[in-house]
């Protein structure tokens, strides 16, 4: 594995700061969990700092020990020789606010009452992620970003980075994302929402950690990996074969895909804080670029650097409309943009699936910066 | 309302056979609860089937009462002047064994021992919905249906009857059908019945009627109705909108769609029961043109009659591309047919909310046939 950043430890940053969230509540001390990759050089101007989806966390790349044997979520895209090239480049990922995987969240103990803060943690935006995340940058030493990528939610802060810190960033490239969450999106998060309340386990997120409301979160991990898909990408999977262990004629028989479903819902449970589910839904469906601003046009008039855009054309959760409709607003306002619509089955997954499909052009952009 | 059918009666037929399902199992005695609108000439010809989709039942135009606000389901399509023109035709509509709108289904009292179906209810197939719809064609008297005409699982029903009924159906006018229901599609059903079996007042199907599992069953619905829905339709009814009474950064807080979605249902709640709800997603996801045939080509090759199609542009459940894939294959086999892509923003419900736009294109082939 000569491609591999190799063995790598997760690392926790503590903030003993009150940070002010964009709904006018403080939240403090922070800690932010993140892992770096590569080595930052004298200038300390090679940096690379990705962003991660709703679930995502900050094991971007590596593994973290010679037995593990699932490398971190983007490791097909960072490592040495890679186009997040460690030879090159001085990778961060760090975990988002609100998430459950080390960075401070409704798991966190709410240092008022030295409990969990569970749903007394206060909702955040994708912009409050950001802000957290400039506090590790300088902590760093990291004064200047050469990109901030990311796809999904994560195409969201790297375009909320490029407006908010425009004399840090020198470039962007959010991937599969969106301007604003569309109602279709919110409506989907709805579901999941709804299926979590529904579970008489959830008690109003005082359940207890070893006893999540299980059915609940893997119905909702269902509407999110059905969100994820698309039409095409599950033909290909499984078409309409039926599961050969169970008769056609029975109530409860299942097709391939209802089995896949149910499967990785169930294996979600262990994997993911059920309240860190909900708010980050709530971040997702809040996320708006044109909040505090006017407008649209407001709001991207502050970008200045170079961004680079992929959308993905089976993609129906932030369908390539989405995204175009900030490119031409950027183009119309004659900022350095360049989009690409990449055909691709595998629907919004697309860029965790085929990143070979926009590596090369990746590549050339970041070596213009 | 000089162009009502004005105060109509659902009756209800009885049928003391036993009729042998797709499965292999039988289901008798029988009901039918069915509406008729018109006359029945002399000649006995001038007779279209109406045919219903999921939640739909037999009350397809006119009202029950002076009193009564709530017109049949395709009232704007069925009347005096109207595109079935109860002038000119008789129309019959009935509800689907499964449902629970009058015919046998799961709320039936089982004759083996006294007490409703519930799980007992043997799995049926559209194909089966439409063998017992033929018994009440035959009691009818009608021996030749000028039309069968339907949308969604309507649809379905219309090209079963004219690939099993041939020599007794003139034409047939799938609306908003595919030839085999996707995995997509199936994916979503599977989200509703998760969400009921989720529900602990299910009981596995032995709720008492009167404390249903009320939660599940309203989630199940948001889930059809975002499938019905589509993101352009959903810009253009709710957009961004945050509920006036909620906060924003209220965890509980809702966007205007995510009312929508639980007011809507919690509404069917009191509409429509549980266990038919989840028989009729079965036979949906069942659904297969060439079921018990070789191939989607041995199958259509019975159909005679011709056939008029509409597909709506923006729906994701049952995409155009799924009826192109019918419609190519008849035209290869030279059969009579006609498509129509329609232009609408509405996704799946647009042969409920758009009918202008197919009427004048349905009148025309009507009066060819």
């Amino acid at each position: 594995m000569n491609d591999s950043v190799g063995i790598v430890k997760t690392e926790y940053a503590q903030f003993d700061t009150q940070l002010r969230l964009e709904s006018g509540r403080l939240l403090g001390p922070l800690t932010l969990a993140y892992e770096t990759y590569g080595t930052l050089n004298t200038e300390r101007d090679n940096v690379i700092l990705v962003t991660h989806a709703w679930t995502g966390d900050a094991h971007a790349a590596g593994v973290h020990s010679k037995e593990d044997r699932r490398p971190g979520w983007w490791d097909n895209m960072i490592g040495p020789g890679k186009v997040l090239d460690t030879d090159r480049y001085f990778v961060i990922c760090s975990n988002t606010i609100g998430s459950c995987k080390g960075s401070t969240g409704p798991t966190s103990i709410n240092p008022r009452n030295g409990r969990p803060y569970r749903l007394q943690f206060p909702v955040v935006m994708v912009r409050d992620m950001i802000h957290a995340q400039k506090l590790l940058i300088d902590r760093l030493g990291v004064t200047s970003l050469q990109s901030v990528v990311g796809g999904s939610m994560g195409a969201m802060q790297a375009l909320e980075w490029g407006i908010h810190y425009p004399e840090m960033v020198r470039s962007i490239v959010p991937i599969a994302g969106t301007g604003r969450t569309s109602p279709m999106a919110i409506a989907l998060n709805n579901l999941a929402r709804q299926a979590i309340y529904n579970d008489p386990l959830w008690k109003k997120g005082n359940y207890r950690p070893e006893h999540p409301p299980a059915d609940g979160l893997a119905l909702a991990r269902a509407v999110g990996h059905i969100s994820f898909l698309s039409d095409a990408s599950m033909h290909l999977k499984f078409g309409r074969r039926f599961s050969v262990r169970d008769g056609m004629f029975d109530l409860f028989g299942k097709f391939e895909v209802e089995r896949y479903l149910d499967y990785n819902g169930g294996n979600f449970v262990g994997l993911f804080d059920t309240n860190s589910f909900i708010y980050l839904a709530k971040a997702l469906d809040l996320y708006d670029v044109a909040w505090t601003f006017d407008s649209l046009q407001e709001a991207l008039s502050y970008l200045r650097c170079p961004s680079l855009w992929f959308a993905f054309s089976s993609d129906w959760l932030y369908p390539p409309n989405q995204t175009e409709e900030v490119v031409e607003e950027l183009e119309k306002q004659k900022k350095p943009v360049e989009y690409h619509l990449i055909e691709s089955a595998y629907g919004h997954d697309s860029f965790l699936v085929e990143p070979e499909k926009f590596i090369p052009l990746l590549d050339t952009f970041l070596r213009k910066i």
